[in-house]
């Protein structure tokens, strides 16, 4: 980083470490962070450029660079070429000079709902916050077309008030997705589970200019949930849904089960 | 593609999608291919380089590209310029005739245990098998150094038969980590649940070649749990554990605590 950067700005009030995987320059970020200032120090730390899809990725076997990023003439935050949890590790370990209270990943543009969540950059922010035993959540809107970011980044201000005065269960975080309709039809908060609905999924065969064959993923899902228990179901009746989630994988109740096959070595 | 491809081997026998996150030429996978195709059609897609903690990434910003890749003279398997889990979908649905009826990732260089588990690009295969309903699992030796992989090859195929025997649990997954001691000293199998210690992190802050600093991640893990129905207890002491895992993230038992709160809009 330049000589000179600027401290990372820790008052009286709350630290929150506002990151997401749109990249720096987005204006989900922004939105969110007009909002964040409200209630505490905003410190923002996110990738460079976008990082969709990168699921929980690290970066170990390359250096990250930080340098500081301007917007309208002043100091934002800090750009960083690695993933969104990379932002909160070295946000965590170089760029703080203390624990941040909050850790809030988004708005991401489009849904991170169902299966979507465990590939969603967005949301391992959120995970690694966890991990650094910080309340931590992650706010995505559901669409990619004309966003309107305003009543989602409200919306992340009051939960964000919520989760500073209540705190969250050790490993514990919280996945938001907010429906993209304007903000009188939205009907309420819909506490949900993650969907797990399947992809169909098919890759486009393509040629490329120079005859070398190449391939494109598409898919959409299918049997989505409806159900306003659900994540992608509650999204869809225009519920804001905020589904609990935690990072351990483990399928308890298929232990047992496991045991009795007397595996041996 | 290059015209001519060999299509995948697809006889009467039982088909098994091999790959890994250390790429196509690193030795444990060669070591599994071995013991599998004992079993089984074995056909390999694996990343054309190490892809090492990319978590659950999928590239869909970019093409991927397939070649055929030899090993001594001979064809060997499919190449791709994308993760393991890019390798898992593009062989479900463009290279391979027919569901595969096995995923297997590995054999990792190095441990998948605790937290490792939610970064680890070999289990994200696994869990890409899941999520497409083939029963999956991957594999790790628990060492970086002067691998042997034979006993953990010998053990992969073991469990491979099991599985095509038993089939697993929709959404149901296994992550097996092997110890590195000779196979004597091998005490069993264990079936564990996934470690929770954190890590204790830092960034290097060093100085590049034109005076620009730049950070490089370091750490280790705090609090290892040491009980056998651990993953990193049981691999610590000598035995194979052996993790059933899934792919929902909900924390089901704070979803009522979080309705609680009566969050509004």
């Amino acid at each position: 980083m330049k000589k000179g950067k600027r401290k990372a700005r820790i008052g009286s009030k709350s630290l929150i470490l506002l990151t997401n995987d749109d990249g720096i320059g987005a204006p989900g970020i922004y939105a969110l962070f007009l909002e964040l200032r409200k209630i505490g120090d905003v410190v923002i730390i996110a990738p460079d450029t976008e990082r969709s899809a990168v699921g929980h990725a690290i970066t170990i076997s390359d250096p990250l660079r930080v340098w500081p990023y301007e917007k309208n003439g002043h100091f934002f935050g800090y750009a960083v070429n690695g993933t969104p949890a990379d932002c909160v590790k070295i946000g965590r370990w170089a760029l703080l000079e203390r624990k941040p209270d909050l850790v809030v990943s988004g708005i991401n543009l489009g849904p991170n709902t169902g299966i979507n969540t465990i590939y969603s950059g967005t949301v391992s922010a959120a995970t690694e916050g966890a991990l650094l035993g910080i309340p931590s959540f992650a706010i995505s809107l559901a669409t990619y077309q004309h966003p309107d970011f305003r009543f989602a980044g409200k919306f992340g201000r009051k939960l964000a008030l919520c989760l500073l005065q209540n705190g969250l269960p050790s490993g514990v975080y919280l996945n938001v997705n907010v429906p993209a309709c304007p903000e009188k039809e939205i009907k309420g908060v819909a506490i949900t589970r993650q969907g797990l609905a399947r992809y169909e999924e098919k890759f486009d065969r393509r040629m490329d200019p120079n005859g070398r064959m190449y391939y494109w993923l598409t898919g959409q899902k299918v049997n989505k949930e409806t159900d306003l228990s659900v994540d992608d179901g509650a999204v869809q009746a225009n519920w804001v849904a905020v589904t609990p989630v935690h990072y351990d994988l483990t399928k308890y109740d298929f232990i047992e089960t496991l045991k009795s096959w007397n595996l041996k070595k």
